[in-house]
């Protein structure tokens, strides 16, 4: 039995390469989407039979209609249903019974209405999972496979784009509209258009797949407004990547609290926090975009330019002010401004004028005529030194923009490194603009985009693409110990666990809790720290206590056995004092930390990725600076210490100020063991360890607090 | 007798409104700087008379030549020398002899190419000076005045612009260019048009002065790569905005130390601290852009919307997930998205489908047209709750996009809240944004840009406009006390002052010292510490060490008489040994201070700006997290507060984690005096005051150490 994902990959090929089509529910109401959608793909050119479906026309577009989907006497590849949500699966059904396997539902009137929707949704899925069907939407605006063999535009789209290296899905049909305006202008081609809408059945995980392996396909483009499966998503984008090397770039919307819940009102979806859909995408090596501009910047240089072997860029201007401000940003992205070696810098010297800057960035002079700037861009694209080039112009009285258009293509055909450009302006600089684009050299209206596109590729090619994600597992735990505990507590009614329970959960895992005891009498408290030593701590242990200093419900450093005697009475009045009606459990004995460096770490659950672990330097650091990082669990290899380095204040730790460096090592092997914790026990919501003290290299760590919610 | 300053006010005048021009260096050479010149002020139907003067030609471009300046017969009102700059220092002084007062000098070749060009420089400004001329320039592409009664085109620009109420300036002329190119393809007109060059006579501030005076300029934009005088900078844009609420709009190139070196080497500036750059534009009511897009965007909210009354803002959208974006947009931004009142729902909920959302942001649905968008916008438009509208549209089948362009600017049209609108796409939306341009809606590209735009404008109008700078002076403080100290050092040939003279120079400026006296004996520091009351601290004072602490040379809490007689001699003893090369001053006994929250105190001196304070959380906070804050002294009413509750730190000072709040009114008279100092005494370069100490409110703080660097 095949799985429904590899259905749908199978499938997926004839919504894409069908050789017949029918369009069920198509009307002669020019102005309609049904109606539009015929005419789109007769107009596209597509090299297959057409079929439209409808109860009443004998002819639509000049084509034969037939009544019913099974009335055609023909085998047919792929069905694309329009007709109201009340009636589509009814339609859905007959195209199970004429054996289509291949279905994209256009119609709207789904989950995004509410129940009736929700309804009608899971009524079109049962049908699709009786007939081995896979279907794309509903509540979507349709395909494009712009393939010359194919030439499929079955969408409602108001133009087919062109042909190129872009994948593009889309769970908004709107989106997809203003995408498609944008790129036509550009010159902007793709491989593959889809707006798959509500995604009941193919989702967009099912599609970054089918792109994986999609020859056409350079690079994979994804809108989304929710998030269904994070963690699905995560492994489709790393495997994605491993296996073919194609950089993924999502817009993610929704990104305050008020955009999700405007994201909610649209699409039904249940918004996680944003800040751990940013930590889950970086972990997952997917490029976050915040808008289709920034997108279609980081695309073009992925899909038109080799990679860059470094971030070492050399940047040619005919101004000055512009070379400045390019400048700026690229050193603000991280790239190094490259040094030119003596050999250009003597070519430069001689092909350029005594009033040019011949320095990086070169500035060619404002009279710099095409003649210049390829002087220029040949000798620094010959340089060893210069892994990128920048070209900026702004059009002078003397600038024949048309001809340095034309100049830069031609040397970014003979080089393999990649070229950006930026003609500054808008009227007089469009035509050479246009020459740029329809021939695959990246332009920019702003110098800070050209940049951040540079930088996206390089990072990519150099830091993600070869990274391999394996998930620690960390195996000497004792997980039946702390599943009796838990459950214990489950079972009792409770959704707190204090220290001592809390404290018994870390130590099967292995986190390196204090010693010490629950004692029910003053005796037992005696006989515990006598066990573990002077001086120690007393806390109260109660479900009714939440502030346990305030209530006098804790006593530190207790010196002998006599103190733990009469502390134990002590804090049992202060709490019949000032919380009369708690229920006790006893008072937890316990070490007595030293003094080191507190941090916090803990486990959240989010909705769509799952267990999360936080780590974050403690007190006013988290609560003040936010120094905290976020990191879907499990971790990979290098993802603790990745954590630790990656806190602004993790100079603390290194040893700053003169302090000794603290114990790394051990506070990466607690990051772990907690991952692991988080992993096994999803009944987990959330756990704090506030804190747990990092002691000097070599000195490990001590788990000082911890509560864990469920 | 007239400044500088009063005469070109004066002499602008006639730069923008002459009744006669004489290009000065003019040529029959089509596609050369002098010949465009001539072209372009007659192309430009300039309202006046134009004389080419040329050593060669008859006539230029039809129109008779005169050899020289002082051959013309009639007054001259402006000239505009073009020569090349070994000979146009000659031409100058023949403008003078004909009293021609009013100049503009094109010719490149002065600062920019090194010393020869700041020999001609200087000589030219010295013939401006016996003349009485104003000149702009050198190095610039001349001025354009769009006023319809004059229409002069004294540039070598490709192109006039519309006319339009923005004011721009720019140091770069090649940005020109691109500006100009960039504003006609988006009908951005302009009311003056200045590139200035070098601006060796008539500045930046000169022409921020004229604009505020001219009618037709609501906005004033400037593109600087170099901040001569930063303090007149500041004191102009104050007033500018003080006496004409004219938003004024700067991008100042160099962020980076390499854009910096960048910059220098382009205009030969010495670059500052861009932090400082952007504490005093901030402090002085200037907007400051990162790129020309960013500034345009602002522009054109400034000078087509009126101002928003609030920051309440309504989105309409044809797509959900655009609305979605604009509403994180703007959320980040600051901006709140306003709840509509019931009688908006109301006429919402009548007008729009039932899929439609009528809460805010406004989903009109994608099959919207002109008619669905107008209900919505004149609904909300209509609702008290709302200042600000956001139009979104894209592009889908039905979409009428034209008409919907002509509905939001029939719907401007009668109202007093600003419309911002973004068509997302390229080529279909192309005609719809003409005809918002043309119209004066403001139109973004991104919603990010919409939102940045309409915060500059509501920030403006509600928190910078309003706002009067009043510097505060400290008067109760000693000067002669603390310049006596300073003089003595200076003598001396020293350049740093240690604890012992600092203190007395912070005293004498009240600020809160400990109290204490250097000895040069075991007696003296006895008898020092007898007056103070024990216990003290001892301190080595020497300019040769600088660690003091590694070489044993500060022991603190020292408890009696005995003691400190002992301890003189350890101290002694220790500095011997590890620094015995070290002249010694004596040893500085002083008050210890109590715990409290310890921040640092800080003077800096900006090359461009003077005298800087800075101000933050001590250790951690300033080396690690880099929370500090910088303002140009003197201080305004309120800076000293701003300046504390600005940092990231804030809350630790207002009483964060159970503590008492922190003596900030202490803090805040510490700064003021600090600023005064600075303001008094330009010689000091750098003064530290790290730590000092701030108590619980009420109890003050204390001066712990302190060093002055001149």
């Amino acid at each position: 039995m095949t799985s429904r994902f590899e259905l749908h990959q199978e499938n997926l090929k004839k919504i894409f390469n069908p050789e017949s089509v029918a369009i069920v529910g198509a009307t002669k109401l020019k102005g309609t989407v049904p109606y539009d959608i015929v005419e789109n793909i007769l107009k596209s050119d597509f090299n297959g039979a057409v079929y439209p479906v409808s109860p009443r026309e004998k002819h639509i577009a000049s084509v034969k209609a037939y009544k019913y989907v099974i009335d055609i006497e023909d085998p047919v590849d792929l069905a694309i249903i329009v007709f109201p949500s009340a009636v589509a699966h009814m339609a859905l059904e007959q195209c199970g019974q004429k054996g289509i396997k291949s279905v994209i539902i256009i119609s709207a009137g789904y989950r995004e209405i509410g129940e009736k929707g929700i309804e009608r949704e899971a009524q079109i899925k049962e049908i699709a999972e009786k007939y081995d069907i896979s279907f794309i939407g509903p509540n979507c605006l349709g395909v494009i496979n712009t393939d010359p063999s194919v030439n499929l535009d079955a969408s409602f789209a108001r133009q087919m784009p062109d042909p190129g290296n872009i994948g593009f899905l889309s769970q908004s049909g709107a989106l997809c509209t203003a995408v498609l305006d944008y790129a036509r202008a550009k010159h902007i081609g793709f491989s593959k258009f889809i707006s798959f809408g509500n995604k009941a059945d193919i989702s967009e995980i099912d599609l970054m797949f089918y792109l994986m392996k999609d020859e056409q396909t350079k690079v994979i483009l994804l809108y989304l407004e929710e998030v269904s499966d994070g963690k699905a998503l995560m492994n489709a984008a790393r495997e994605v990547i491993a296996q073919s090397g194609k950089p993924i770039l999502i817009i993610k919307s929704g990104r305050t609290s008020e955009g999700a819940s405007a994201a909610a009102s649209h699409t039904g979806s249940l918004a996680g926090s944003d800040e751990i859909c940013d930590a889950a995408f970086e972990q997952a090596g997917i490029l976050r975009c915040d808008n289709i501009e920034e997108m279609f910047n980081k695309a073009m240089a992925f899909a038109y330019q080799p990679p860059p072997r470094s971030n070492r860029v050399a940047i040619i201007t005919n101004a000055g002010g512009p070379g400045v401000l390019t400048t700026d940003a690229a050193v603000k992205e991280g790239l190094e401004i490259a040094r030119f070696s003596e050999e250009t810098t003597k070519l430069l010297k001689r092909h350029l004028p005594s009033t040019a800057n011949i320095k990086n960035p070169v500035d060619v002079i404002g009279d710099a005529r095409a003649d210049r700037y390829n002087a220029a861009l040949t000798a620094i694209t010959n340089d060893d030194a210069v892994d990128g080039i920048f070209v900026i112009l702004t059009p002078q009285s003397m600038t024949n923009i048309d001809a340095i258009a034309e100049e830069i293509v031609k040397v970014a055909k003979e080089t393999d490194k990649p070229i950006y450009t930026s003609f500054m302006g808008e009227a007089d600089v469009a035509s050479g603009i246009d020459i740029l684009l329809r021939n695959k050299i990246p332009h920019y209206i702003l110098p800070e985009s050209m940049c951040k596109a540079f930088e996206s590729d390089f990072r990519f090619h150099h830091k993600i693409k070869g990274h391999r994600f394996k998930p620690v597992k960390v195996e000497d735990v004792d997980k039946e110990a702390a599943a009796k505990v838990l459950e214990g507590a489950l079972q009792s009614g409770r959704q707190v666990l204090e220290e001592d329970e809390a404290e018994i959960i870390l130590g099967a895992y292995g986190l390196p809790v204090l010693k010490g005891g629950l004692a029910k009498s003053a005796e037992e408290a005696i006989e515990v720290a006598k066990r573990i030593g002077f001086p120690v701590a007393m806390k109260i242990m109660s479900d009714d206590i939440i502030h346990k200093f305030d209530t006098g419900g804790v006593i530190l450093d207790v010196e002998n056995e006599e103190a733990v005697g009469i502390k134990y009475q002590e804090i049992l009045d202060n709490v019949k004092e000032k919380a009369p009606e708690a229920q006790i459990r006893g008072i937890w004995v316990t070490e007595m930390a030293h003094k080191g460096e507190e941090v916090i770490l803990g486990i959240k659950r989010d909705a769509a990725f799952g267990p999360v672990i936080m780590f974050g330097l403690g007190g006013i650091f988290v609560e003040i600076f936010k120094d905290v990082k976020f990191r879907v669990a499990p971790l990979g290899e290098t993802g603790a210490r990745e954590m630790i380095e990656s806190i602004k204040g993790h100079k603390l730790l290194a040893g700053a100020r003169g302090k000794n460096p603290a114990d790394t090592d051990s506070l990466v092997d607690c990051i772990y063991r907690l991952s692991q914790l988080a992993v096994d026990f999803p009944e987990i919501k959330e756990l704090d360890v506030n804190p747990i003290i990092v002691y000097d290299e070599g000195n490990g760590c001590a788990v000082v607090d911890a509560k864990i919610m469920f």
